[in-house]
Parts: structure tokens; C-alpha cells; sequence
């Protein structure tokens, strides 16, 4: 993996970049459509290919462990064959999952034992085997096993957290290094910095991290439910320490207006299921803010959905929401990636023409909008 | 509207044609995908218009009154408009619907009252205000109100019905006859026969409808339970019966060797909601039978789902299926649905090669084949 940076923008942390796989070049800042279980919720890879022009995916870890399984998995060749997906990949190390099943899982130092979400079947992810399955689904990237903590999390125990994230590092750079890809192209891990919201932890962490030298580098713990600005000032802190020459990965990161912060404040990959999963509930970004497509306004408005999706009407996507018609769910989520990968892209143009700070401050007003109607 | 036959296959009542309506040509024989509220369930019209390449859908007169409604279909400019459809379009008048709610509706003379499923609401359905509504939605296509019976259905019942059809047919002629189409392309009234699954009625009923000298007529109130061979030996009754010159409409019809038997024995246009519901739990049609592609068998399976559907392999679909992914429903009608195109459009290829006959052979027998992997 190579990271080349080809601009850095006046007046601004935010750059513009290029980085090259063995399964193609990314433009960065760039975001990542979540498919969860190694699919892109609803859409066919006609339009990821051909229509966003996603350049890179995520999938889950824990998800795909447990469905199609690491068999499957290993016989398919990895994710790119099983999926036909012959463009990058990340997997995240399924931390967050195991995270979320708050009553079914158990912390100790060597792992987290939980019960499927499927079948109430009990598991142990290990920093050695989360390595070994992502070696199994074959990512471009692979992220280190760490614990996100909370929101809000006491002092003690992100301190803690924290320093058994950096163990569970070292746990994982370890076995990644006594262990080869299976599908002959490189992987790539990345570690993760812990520490909450506390400034001091998040620098010990970051001064950690960095100290790896790794190839790539992420921030995670944030967007679980903090301020936003707990979460700019943290991605501040921590990009102030992480190397200027690798990109920086924000985990899980989010509104419009977070993505143009954060890119502002040096980040350059995010991913996050807002796009799909308030697509699938009616809600469409767009460059002039948020609209609920449910809503009554919308009835008898035959105008274009929005500049980026002209193929069908307000009124006619409203009718699809309103009837349960599985078309809603595909249209908005095809609509609002591709606002997302337009956002970062025209972010990437502005970096590169000198104008991102002054577009910035206006685009950060007019996505956090409600449109009415 | 206008129908060229441009060869009939030896030793078979098959025909190949070619419809013209003000939104296009269509090649017959040909299956209409059925978009019951104005959307082919999951699939975006990219699929549909350059993959699939419908030439044209259905809609449901009952669905599109209730949701969006006559309001807003008519400020729309009519389904055209609103679904940003400009290819043709047929709706069904509402009848097979209605008949369908059997314990929330009532048949006298007059109409139909009913309760709607959405809200359950009291609605009234009549020869003239079907005809208005689908004035209204504006398909190329309209069908006359006609009551469908169920299977089995005792003589004295069918025959009664079936003249009141009759007389409601005449209702609709009439009120069609001194309206004008709303947006400025001609509209066509497709007559239906009924008479369930006794000769006489059937003869009777064709007899009626082709005394109406309309430019399409339809055969109703089969598939609707009976034995194929009934299906078919009511088709042929009717057939010997209707214009020859005229495309012939076999309502709800069917499996693939439904639609080559009925091709067969002079049949030219079909719907089916089979290919997207069956589609939708996981059934798959092909060129050499069914697939349940949640089958166990298909886990490691990893050739292309189909010649005709490569981009995925078996135990891809599988997942989706297995995992509750919406994409497996969008992949299975959007298969299913080029199967049913490329069936009829292999068929027509046939008839005009003079080997339509032998080719249905054997393809009724390999479509009916159960793959179990």
C-alpha cells in the first residue's frame, strides 16, 4: 500500500491524496459504503460500480464470521471472489459489533467471549483470530482488534480500555506478522486509537499508535453519541500526533458536516451506515440539506428527488416509502451514497483549487438544513 | 394501437407480432413484469429499461387508486409521468383485485363495494369509475371491469356471472366511448372473457367479446387454481373463437411452460407476478429448470447463479437469501425477470425459424425440472 499526498489545503488541516492497493487506487478523502455482510444494503454492484463509483467497501468482521462463515469464506477465496467486488476493501475487526451486544459478551484480557446475534451461539474473538479470519475475507485493510468504549465513559476505565486496546495491538501485529495473505496480494493493518474524550489518553494513545509506524491509521471510539465538537476537538489531539505522510481513518463518522469537519481537520477515509440505513428509513441527504421523504409535503411534488437523482420524482419516491415498496429503500440509499461520495469528491476538488476552507464553512450550513417542503 | 403478425408456426397456433401503441413497439409474444403501485417490486428502471429491457409493465388500477390516488395520479400527468415510465404500460381494471378481498366486499349490479386493505376504508367500484380512473392513470392499456371467478366454480354461478361481465362490459364501452384520453395519446380498451372452466360459457363469452370487434381482447378467471390442462383446453376454446388478427391477452399466466403451452395455442401477451414474488423467497427460474437457491446444497456452490445472471455466483445469492439481504430479493426478480423476457423473446425467435414446436418440447420439460444442486 502506497500513500502519495497531492495537496494540502491553505488555511486548513485537510489534504488530498491517492492510495494505491493491490486492488486499485483510492482518491482521498474518500468514504467507504458499509456492506455489512458483503453487501451494500440493496444495491447491486451495477450501481456501486457504475453509478457512485464506490472505490472502496466495508465490510463487518463479526457479520461475516458468522454468516457465510470462515468455510465459505476460505473456499469462495476471500470477499472479492465471494462478492465479485475486484475493488478495495476494509474490514473492520468486528470490536464495534462485539461492542454493541452490550448483556452478551464478556471482556477478559485474552478476548471477548459473545452469543451470535443469529442463533445465541457463543464465540471467542481474540486479537490472534480476528487476524486470522481477516486474513480469511482477505481485505485490502484490516483493522486491529481494540474495544470502543462508551459515551460516557468514566476516566478509569478508558485508561484501561485503552492501554488493553494497545496490548490487543501488539497481540494482533504480532500474529499479522507470523502470518501471510491467503489470496497472494498484500493486506494492510491498522491500528486503532483509543482513549474516549479525554485529551491526555487520546495523545498517549495516538503517541502509541504512531510509534507502530504502521502503513495506515485509525480513530476510533468517537461518533457514539459525544458532541460533535468532543469528537473535532479528539480528531484534533490525535491527528496533531499521528504522521502527516499516512492516512488517518475516523471510524464510523458520519453526518455531512462531520465528514467536511473532519476531512477539514486532516482525516481521509470515513464510512458509516447513515446513508443507507436513514436512506431505508426515508431521509435523503443532498447538498442543500436533509429531506424526509415521508413527509405529506412531498405528495404532489413532481420535481426531481434531488440534481444527483433525476430519474424519479419527490412525489413518486414519497408514493414508494408510503406503499412499503422495496424500490424506496434502493433509490434512497443509491441517492444518498451518491451524495456521500460526491461530497467527498467536490471536498477533494476544492483541496486541490485552494478554495476548501471558504466552501467548507457554506456546504457545512446548507447539509445540516431540514428542507420542509 | 396497431398488431402485425408476421409469422405463424407451423404445426402450432403460435404468432409473432408486433404491437404499436403512442409509447412504442412492442414484439409479441411478450411478458409484461407486473408493477402492481407503479414500481416492478425492488427493481430501479435501469434495470428495467437496459438490462431487462421490458417493453412494457402492468400496473393495478386498485393499488394506484388507493395509493397515490386519482389526485395525485392525475396531477402527475398519469403512470407514465409519475413513475417516469415512457414505454407502454397496461393496467387491469381493479376486478381480480376486488375478488380477492372475499370477505370484505360486496357484488351487486351496480359494482363492487369493498374495504380497503390499507386502511379499510368503504370504496365503490363501477363499470364507469374504473374506466375514469384509468382514464386517469393513463395506460396504454386499459381492461374492462369484469368479475373473476374462483376455481372451482359451481355452472350456475359462472354463467350468471358471467353475463353480468358481459353487461358490465357494455358499461365500460360506453363510458369509455364518451370520454377522451386525458394526456393526448390514444388508449385502448382490452374486453375479458370469462365463463370458468365450462366450454359452453367459454364459447359463449368469446363469442361476446369478439362481436365487440375490440383491438385486443383478453381471457380471464384462469389460473386462478385449475389444473393446467383445464387452462389450456379453455384457451384453445377461446382462441378458436377471438380474432385471429387481434393480440390475445391470457390474464395472471404463469410458469415458464404455462406461457410456451399457451404461446402455443395462439396466446400473445402474459403477466405473472411470479418471477418477482417467487423471486423474492428465493425461487429461480431457468433455461434448465427451478433453483430454491436457500438450499443447503448451493453453500459452497460458487459458479455464476445463471448464464443469464453471472455476476453473482450461487452461494453468493445463497448469503443473501440466508442473511435477509434485500439485495437477494433485487437480484432474484431482476433474474427471474430476464429469464421470462429471454423465454418469450426465444420463443418469437423460434416461430419465425419455423421450430417453435419442437423447441417447446423440450423446453416445457427442462423449465419444469426441480435443480437440486
Amino acid at each position: 500500500m502506497n500513500f502519495t499526498i497531492h495537496h494540502k489545503a491553505a488555511g486548513s488541516k485537510a489534504r488530498a491524496g491517492v492510495i494505491e492497493t493491490a486492488h486499485g487506487a483510492i482518491q482521498t478523502p474518500i468514504f467507504m459504503p458499509v456492506g455489512t455482510a458483503g453487501t451494500v444494503k440493496s444495491l447491486h454492484r451495477e450501481f456501486l460500480l457504475n453509478d457512485i463509483n464506490a472505490e472502496i467497501i466495508l465490510g463487518n468482521t463479526y457479520h461475516l464470521y458468522l454468516r457465510p462463515g470462515n468455510e465459505v469464506m476460505r473456499a469462495a477465496g476471500g470477499i472479492h471472489a465471494f462478492a465479485n467486488w475486484d475493488r478495495p476493501v476494509l474490514t473492520d475487526s468486528g470490536g464495534y459489533q462485539v461492542y454493541s451486544l452490550t448483556d452478551a459478551r464478556k471482556m477478559k484480557e485474552e478476548g471477548v467471549t459473545f452469543q451470535s446475534h443469529v442463533d445465541g451461539s457463543k464465540h471467542l474473538f481474540t486479537p490472534e483470530n480476528v487476524m486470522d479470519t481477516q486474513r480469511i475475507i482477505g481485505a485490502d485493510f484490516i483493522m486491529a482488534f481494540d474495544e470502543c468504549t462508551p459515551y460516557p465513559c468514566d476516566y478509569e476505565y478508558a485508561k484501561k480500555s485503552m492501554h488493553m486496546t494497545h496490548r490487543w495491538l501488539d497481540r494482533c501485529v504480532a500474529r499479522f506478522s507470523e502470518t501471510e495473505p491467503l489470496y497472494g496480494y498484500e493486506q494492510t493493518l491498522v491500528p486503532i486509537v483509543q482513549g474516549s474524550t479525554y485529551p491526555d489518553l487520546r495523545r498517549q494513545s495516538a503517541e502509541y499508535i504512531a510509534s507502530k509506524n504502521a502503513p495506515a491509521n485509525a480513530i476510533g471510539g468517537l461518533s457514539v453519541g459525544e458532541p460533535a465538537e468532543e469528537m473535532y476537538s479528539m480528531t484534533e489531539e490525535v491527528n496533531a500526533i499521528l504522521p502527516e505522510d499516512k492516512p488517518r481513518y475516523l471510524m464510523g463518522v458520519g453526518t455531512p458536516a462531520n465528514i467536511l469537519e473532519s476531512i477539514d481537520r486532516g482525516i481521509d477515509m470515513f464510512d458509516c451506515v447513515m446513508p443507507t440505513r436513514n436512506g431505508r428509513n426515508g431521509m435523503l441527504f443532498t447538498e442543500n440539506g436533509i429531506i424526509n421523504i415521508r413527509n405529506k409535503a412531498w405528495a404532489m411534488d413532481f420535481s426531481p428527488l434531488d440534481r444527483l437523482s433525476p430519474e424519479y420524482s419527490k412525489a413518486y419516491v414519497r408514493h414508494l416509502f408510503v406503499t412499503g415498496e422495496m424500490l424506496g429503500a434502493v433509490v434512497a440509499s443509491l441517492h444518498n451514497l451518491r451524495f456521500y461520495l460526491w461530497l467527498v469528491r467536490e471536498a477533494r476538488t476544492q483541496i486541490l483549487a485552494g478554495t476548501f476552507p471558504a466552501w467548507k464553512e457554506k456546504m457545512v450550513k446548507a447539509v445540516s438544513t431540514r428542507i420542509t417542503g
